[in-house]
C-alpha cells in the first residue's frame, strides 16, 4: 500500500495513519531490525517450521519484543538468545486453547481480542452458523473446522466436539474454538472448558456480544430500564423438556424483561405458559430475526399476539424474543447496529447509522 | 512504518501484513489518486473545515469510494461531482449520535465497531468508569467530556447528560457516548436513547460486552450450564428501594445464575434476602472486582459467608457477584481474558494465556 501522504485529501491520510497506529508500535522497525539480524541462526539451529514460528512468535510477543520496541538493543540481544536455546533443548510447547465468542452476527461485533486471537490460531473449530464474514479474519493458512450443530439434530455431538478440542490442543496446535455469541451464555462453553481443564490444557476465555444484547441494540430496544424493568432475564427453549423445567410463575412476573433464546419453534408454549401464569396478553413483545445481519428484520406486537404474529411472519431461527414493556418504548428514529459488510473494502467505510431493518 | 520484508522475518512480515490488509482496502491507491484529483477544487468550493472534513468521509465511506475502489473510475468521479455539488447547495449535514458499549474494562474488549466509531466522532462523552487505555482509542482532535457519576453522588444528572447529548448532536456534531459495559443493561442507555427519539436526532446504538458476561469469562465460570443453569438474570442492587422491589421468591429459586450488578455495598441484604427465600446457604458463589482488569480479584465461597468473605478481604467496587452452582464448578487450569494493557505496542503482543488472578 503505497500512499503518497501530498497526494492525498487529508481525511484519508490521517484515517490511514490512525489505522495503522492503532495495530502497529511506532517502533517497529527496531524489532525488524532484531529480528533481521538473527535470522539465518533461527534458520540452522532449529530444524521444523512449526518449531521457527513459535521462536518467533516467543521473540516478537515477548520481553524480547518489547526491549527492541523500546531501544534496549543489548538486552533484546540477549533475550533472544536466551530463548534460542531453550527452544534448542526443550521439546515443543504445549498447544493451546481459546474459547471465543463470536457474537450476534455482524463481523464489526467480534471483539479487538477475538480478531487477534483468529489471527494467532493455527485452527479455528467454528459453529456453523459462525459466517464467512466472520471466518474471514481468521489467518490465511489456519485450518477452519466447522463442528455446527444444526438444530434438533447433531451433526457433531458435544462430547465430540469437547474430544476434537482437546486432542487438537494436546498435539500442540493451537486452536481457537469460536462460538457464536457469547461461550458461557447458552453455548455450552463451560462443558469445552470443563473437558480442557479435565485435560490439563491452557484455556483463555474471550467473552462475545451475546444474541439478546445484539439484537436489542439493533432494534433499539433496551433490555433494562429505570422505570419499566429492573432485572433481564436470558432463558434457553430449546426443547418440550427444557420449557417444562422452567420456573413459568417466576417468570410472568412484571417489571422484568425477558429474552428467550432459540425461541422460535416454541413460541405458542411460550406464550400460553406466560399467560397462563399471570403476564398480561398486553404485554408488549418483540420478534428479531437475523439480528444484526443484512436482512434482519423486527416485529413488534403484544403478548396475545405473538403465535399469529411470527406465523403470519414466517418467521425463522436464528431469532430472539424480547419480552417485556421494553419492547413497548417508542420506536427509534434510526437504531440499528452497523450491517454486516465483506471484510477488506468494508473496514473504512459505514460509520453512518443506517435506516433499521 | 519503513519494512522491507527480505530483511524481515516470515512471522513479523505476515503479522504485519495481516493487520493493515484487515484494516485498508488492496486498491486504496486509486482513492487517493481520485482525492488527490479533486482537492485543490473541494478546498475552493467549500468553505469551512467542518464542510470539507465532512465531503471527504461522505466520498470515502460511500459509493464514491467503493467506485473508485473497484476501478469504477469515471462512476467515481461523477459521484464525486454529485456530493460536491450538494455539499455547495446543501446547508452543513445534522450530527450523529452513536450509543456505544465500552465494555467490561479491557480495552480488547472493544468491538471493533466501538474502535471504529470512536476514531469518526467528534465528542467523545464517556462514563466516569471508562479507562484511558480505551479512550485512547479516540480520535486525536476528538473532545473527550467526562459525564461519569459516583456512585451514590451524580456529578452529572442523568437529564443533564440527555441535554448535553442532544445539544451537541443538534449543533452538528458527532458524538459518541461511551458507556461501561452494554448500553442497555443497567446503562440507562434507553433514556439517551428517547432523549435522541424525542429530539429527532439519528442514534446508531452498538452493544457491548456486560460486565457480567467479561467477569464470567475472566474468572472461567459459565453463567448458563446444561447440567446446573437453564437460565441467567441480571440484577441491579444499588439503592434500598430497587432491592425492596426485587422478587426475591423468583430470584431464590434453584437452576438459576443470578448476576448482581453493583452490589458490593448491599452484600449482607443479597445474603439474607436469598436465604430467608428458600436458596441453600451452601449455594456457590463468586465475586469478581475490576473484571478483566489488571488487579482482577476472583473470590469463591458459599453464600452463607458471603459478606464475611467480601468484608474480610476488602472488597471494593467495580464488582460483579455471581450466585449459582456454575460459581463452583472447579476452577480453571487457566482461564483468563486478556489484562488490560497500552494501546500502541501492545497490540502485536499478548496471545497467550495468562494466569488467572
Amino acid at each position: 500500500v503505497a500512499i503518497s501522504s501530498a497526494a492525498t485529501a487529508p481525511v484519508l491520510a490521517r484515517r490511514v495513519r490512525e489505522k495503522i497506529e492503532m495495530l502497529l508500535p511506532k517502533e517497529l522497525g527496531r524489532l525488524a531490525d532484531l529480528a533481521s539480524g538473527w535470522r539465518v541462526r533461527v534458520a540452522e539451529r532449529l530444524d521444523s517450521l512449526l518449531g521457527r514460528r513459535r521462536f518467533w512468535e516467543t521473540v516478537f510477543d515477548g520481553p524480547a519484543g518489547s526491549l527492541a520496541i523500546g531501544g534496549h538493543v543489548d538486552k533484546a540481544e540477549r533475550e533472544v538468545a536466551r530463548i534460542l536455546l531453550n527452544f534448542e533443548a526443550q521439546p515443543p510447547e504445549p498447544g493451546q486453547a481459546w474459547l471465543v465468542g463470536a457474537g450476534p452476527g455482524d463481523p464489526d461485533l467480534l471483539t479487538v481480542r477475538a480478531v487477534q486471537i483468529m489471527q494467532a490460531a493455527d485452527v479455528i473449530l467454528h459453529d456453523r452458523l459462525v459466517s464467512d464474514a466472520v471466518l474471514s479474519f481468521a489467518r490465511r493458512d489456519a485450518e477452519l473446522i466447522s463442528v455446527g450443530k444444526l438444530p434438533g439434530r447433531d451433526t457433531n455431538t458435544q462430547e465430540g466436539i469437547n474430544e476434537l478440542l482437546v486432542s487438537l490442543v494436546r498435539s500442540g496446535r493451537r486452536v481457537c474454538r469460536l462460538k457464536g455469541g457469547d461461550p458461557f451464555i447458552f453455548g455450552r462453553g463451560g462443558e469445552e472448558l470443563e473437558a480442557l481443564r479435565a485435560a490439563e490444557l491452557p484455556c483463555e476465555v474471550v467473552p462475545g456480544i451475546t444474541a439478546a444484547a445484539g439484537c436489542a441494540a439493533a432494534a433499539g430496544i433496551p433490555l433494562t430500564h429505570r422505570d419499566l424493568s429492573q432485572s433481564v432475564v436470558f432463558v434457553t427453549a430449546q426443547g418440550k423438556d427444557s420449557i417444562d423445567q422452567l420456573d413459568w410463575g417466576s417468570l410472568a412476573r412484571d417489571r422484568q424483561t425477558l429474552a428467550f433464546y432459540m425461541a422460535v419453534k416454541r413460541l405458542p408454549e411460550l406464550m400460553r405458559n406466560l399467560v397462563s401464569h399471570g403476564r398480561s396478553p398486553d404485554t408488549p413483545v418483540a420478534i428479531i430475526e437475523r439480528g444484526t445481519l443484512p436482512r434482519q428484520r423486527v416485529l413488534r406486537g403484544r403478548l396475545g399476539q405473538l403465535s399469529m404474529l411470527a406465523e403470519a411472519q414466517g418467521i425463522e431461527a436464528p431469532a430472539i424474543l424480547i419480552v417485556g414493556d421494553v419492547a413497548g418504548l417508542k420506536e427509534p428514529v434510526t437504531a440499528a447496529v452497523s450491517s454486516s459488510r465483506q471484510p477488506g473494502a468494508t473496514h473504512l467505510s459505514p460509520i453512518y447509522a443506517k435506516k433499521s431493518a
